[in-house]
């Protein structure tokens, strides 16, 4: 990797981001454990004495996770659940540092019809905005190539729009002369303290 | 000034990635001097050896510009040029470190008239690209609220797009739940040594 880059591609960028916030015992999240990168990169950057907690709804993302972890030694301060991460706050209390996103379907699945969707992706940004510390910072990569992709994605900005400036920043950021159509990001701060939060109406 | 905010606002981040590139004794030019706020962020930043080039087409925002820059003891390393800045190599040879533009209208004039266009801007950029130094970054603040705004910022993301991702990234950067219609970023950064670059046909 070229060191002299500044204009940074999406997913290093959301690791620059949450690594910003995160310090060694923290508490973070994983809402999308996928195939376990963003997993290990959590696990790493809070250590043995932190915490992650990975979602995903396919089993199969989990132990292929699993085995990432336990191959680069990190499995310990990882918890694997198998639950929509909608339902965060069923296992998961504030405060938290950081959460990841990566929306669309599970790379290299068989089965590539299981996608997040709108309605549980904006219920967990939603629940983890209320789990965040102040100046915590959630990062969400977004697909739109995929069926259903536009929507979930048009529905995640309309929702942006409701959440307002004193509560939360929402940047968004990509590269925009790339091929292949790759991933935007959305990246929420917190900007004070609340754990239910005001609404703009649209 | 919030020390903690991760989630910067367009014009502080712009600041950021130059100093990102920029050392002392550099040379670097300021696009659209305008009131001067840029400039004076440029000439400090390479400091009296150094060497800024700010252009505006009009007198009235080159008086403004000098007078800041005189009360903040750094006008000697700044030629102000009162010309369009499409003709920068008239004035400028590579190698160059940064370029800045802030585009639409000088703030507080009388005559709100005189915007940057779309022709003279893409002619401008093409010209700073060729300058720019390998992992140099041009930024340009795109406001889109005035009138002609709309038209110079389409003509500007096609032009974009024409840009090899070998040769050029082009990140695009906005805060979207702001309120009073704040400015975008693009920020171009060189990814290879070129004098004149690629096209592709869109």
């Amino acid at each position: 990797m070229n060191q002299n880059i500044i204009i940074h591609r999406v997913l290093p960028m959301t690791k620059r981001l949450i690594q910003r916030v995160t310090n060694e015992g923290d508490v973070v999240v994983d809402a999308t454990a996928g195939n376990g990168n963003d997993t290990q990169f959590l696990a790493e950057t809070v250590g043995p004495n932190g915490r992650v907690f990975a979602f995903d709804i396919q089993q199969e993302a989990l132990d292929a996770t699993k085995e990432r972890l336990e191959q680069n030694d990190c499995l310990t301060q990882v918890q694997l659940i198998c639950d929509s991460h909608a339902n965060v706050k069923k296992y998961v209390e504030a405060p938290i540092s950081g959460a990841m996103f990566n929306l669309g379907y599970l790379p290299y699945s068989e089965d590539l019809s299981v996608v997040t969707r709108a309605e549980s992706t904006i219920a967990a940004i939603d629940a983890l905005l209320d789990l965040l510390k102040k100046d915590g910072i959630i990062t969400v990569s977004v697909y739109d190539g995929h069926p259903g992709g536009p929507e979930e994605r048009d529905a995640l900005l309309e929702y942006v729009r409701t959440l307002h400036q004193k509560d939360v920043h929402v940047a968004r950021y990509e590269l925009i002369n790339q091929r292949n159509n790759p991933p935007f990001m959305l990246a929420f701060e917190k900007m004070r303290d609340f754990t239910t939060h005001e609404r703009i109406e649209c």
